[in-house]
């Protein structure tokens, strides 16, 4: 071997924040070697190669191709946590396993699901979607309907206004990413553009609000603005591509973007065009934002901007010290991620880390941060700042405006309030475990 | 009611082409009242509603929620269509419905597969990838040291270049979008640069080819330009968020977006670095484009420019006259769809469908042209271009270059050639039912 290819204008590997935080330009792929610069303490993670042996599945036929693939046996722990395994007659949630996924898209299988009554299985032939009240004329819609009209897709995330409520505990608990925040997730959904609907049954002007309810036992109805109906709002039919999951609303649902999860009227049956909020059980008491000296905001729509750092988490250690990428979600729903920051010492310093285009709007943007571990303590955590100039809180700052759970939080299980969006740190001890912290 | 809400500025809904293609404004949302224009001839889809009554699942309690969710009973034949369902020794054959999805996504249980001997079921904690040959340092990585790295994602179709193989066949055949075109599916791909590591590995200068190696009993192997590599070529370890499904490729595998499917090789374990390409079996013999005349491309790498409709298309018929979207899927290897063009007419007039965003080099882009069917019989084609000026070809123009198949073909499950980019068109007859003809 005699020369090896290089690039030219590479920048240094320079350290751009405390706590080993690498210069993120490394990762634009815009002219740099790994290996030049990791020539010194060690390839980033490969070994030196030996002759490859044949494993068994080298050398025999495979197993038959199936109608519908299902992931590796090996995968089997990557499931949703269930907070009612059993079905009994009470509430059920299934959160979304973030340590163990990458990129952006939610599998459907693995998209969190809140129910209130069970699942309802219902037959889209037999299902209607009904717009009425303050309108010109009232119509109803069956999937079939609604499948004629020119669709939309676009990625949005749906998160429960419940999710990260542990962490409105005055102590950290003890658990992962899934348990924290497994109740938002990210999908491509594709339906009619609500206003089209509107716009044929014709509102009357004095409609400001629209009263929408789902079609299982629970019978959930809320309050909607007519502007965010014309604004962004999809009656979803598609869900990455497939007919929705019946745990997020077969056979068709409300959408609207960036809004609590709760308002994403599922198995919508009716859109009533009114002049005024309903103020229903479901607005009034259970979705109330509760504030420090026992106020409470009426509405609170808004799924506030916010991050996590999924890769290392609780239960990912470090095996060894070296390079690693610091990997998460972040999201607004108010627009589009801008930046997001990370620190290796718990908020000391920070850098800036790559953003994974395409960023959407009101959807998951995957960040990364390449970091060498020097097998030393250290403390990680990510803060996003979305398009419209909005910054993720410190805990602190989010604390002293939104108050914290007075009684102990004994489970994740736990609700104590909603709309929690502060920062999520985890302490990296010096055999590489991984603990929650509140930095 | 008084006054009904309208927007200004509504352009008409003239059409702009024949046999009721309507004007693409009419989609963008920009200020058109649908309702006002379809009040003349009925609403586009809405039937004037009566009281809703409550369905059976709206008065008990529903089912369990699952650790894994799965779709509806009711979308129980939504499923790939297998050549080779009882697993025989033989190759065998998965295709995606895409006459029966929405979106750009395809979920990853529905992605199309071909596992010449099986699927092996790889032990991730046993595979290793090797890269070697002209390289400063062999090097050796697992799943989880790949997982270390900073990831990136993408979404990219991934097509089989035997995809619309039965297009090839002089008569027109009868069957479903699945059938023609199923081998051709969209993720969201995650994983590491191949140029990152081939950097980290150091490659001579004169080494330009990468023959690719997979890990099942098929062991295929083909020759990768290096120059592809720094390009855009991942070794991806996710797909849809969620580790790959074991038919495509598990647990990782080489990604060359564009490029025709085969050469993604699946469960990747060696990748040597060659200063010529390797001529192997499968580029010499199995995925050789054979030309009229006798001749063959020795090298034909990139999948064209192509688009079908989905919407409607063999098997889904039109119940009546009125107004639909026709919707389909567009893609090109070599980058971004700028245009796709459809016809009502078999090709006579052309109007310009609206292109869902965000548009995504090398990956679906799904089209929708609102359509006023007459209940007259109705040719429909869409045909694709591309940023780089490439234009999809009618059927006459490929065929001439191409040729065809001389034996005639009886099954959709032949191969008589590789590579069919053409247009597919759909002919409605005066009761709505879909054929496949040859515009």
């Amino acid at each position: 071997m005699s020369k090896v290819r290089r690039r030219r204008g590479a920048p240094s590997l320079d350290d751009v924040a405390g706590n080993g935080l690498i210069n993120r330009r490394a990762l634009l792929g815009s002219g740099i070697s790994f290996a030049g610069a990791l020539g010194a303490t060690g390839t980033m993670n490969g070994a030196a190669a030996e002759p490859l042996a044949d494993a068994p599945w080298s050398l025999e036929f495979g197993q038959i191709t199936p109608a519908l693939q299902t992931p590796s046996p090996f995968e089997k722990d990557v499931t949703r946590a269930l907070s009612n395994p059993n079905g009994e007659f009470r509430n059920s949630h299934a959160r979304t396993p973030h340590q163990l996924l990458g990129g952006t898209v939610t599998p459907n299988a693995l998209h969190f699901s809140i129910n209130h009554c069970g699942i309802p299985n219902i037959d889209p032939a037999q299902h209607k979607l009904v717009i009425h009240g303050m309108v010109r004329q009232p119509l109803e819609f069956t999937l079939e309907s609604l499948s004629r009209y020119p669709l939309v897709s676009r990625m949005a995330f749906v998160e429960c206004a419940g999710n990260s409520a542990p962490m409105f505990s005055k102590v950290p608990l003890q658990t992962t990413v899934q348990m924290l925040h497994g109740l938002v997730s990210n999908s491509e959904w594709t339906g009619v553009p609500l206003s089209m609907l509107l716009d044929e049954a014709g509102i009357d002007p004095k409609g400001k609000w629209l009263i929408a309810e789902g079609a299982d036992a629970q019978m959930l109805d809320r309050s909607v603005p007519v502007k965010k109906a014309y604004d962004d709002a999809l009656i979803a039919i598609y869900q990455n591509g497939e007919r929705l999951m019946p745990g997020n609303g077969y056979p068709m649902r409300l959408l609207l973007p960036g809004y609590q999860g709760n308002m994403n009227v599922k198995f919508i049956r009716r859109i009533k065009v009114v002049d005024q909020p309903a103020y229903s059980y479901f607005e009034t008491k259970n979705y109330s934002q509760i504030l420090p000296g026992g106020k409470t905001w009426r509405f609170h729509f808004v799924m506030e901007v916010k991050s996590f750092i999924t890769h290392p988490s609780f239960g990912l250690s470090l095996k060894e010290p070296g390079l690693y990428a610091i990997s998460g979600v972040a999201y607004s729903g108010t627009g589009r991620i801008a930046k997001v920051l990370v620190s290796a010492d718990g908020g000391k310093s920070w850098g800036e880390a790559a953003l994974q285009g395409p960023i959407h709007e009101k959807a998951f943007t995957r960040f990364v941060m390449p970091w060498r571990w020097d097998g030393q303590p250290a403390t990680l955590l990510s803060r996003a700042i979305d398009d419209g100039g909005n910054v993720q809180p410190l805990r602190a700052e989010f604390v002293a405006q939104r108050g914290e759970a007075e009684k102990p939080v004994t489970t994740p299980l736990a609700f104590p309030n909603q709309h929690y969006n502060s920062t999520t740190s985890w302490a990296v001890d010096g055999k590489g475990e991984v603990k929650h912290v509140y930095a």
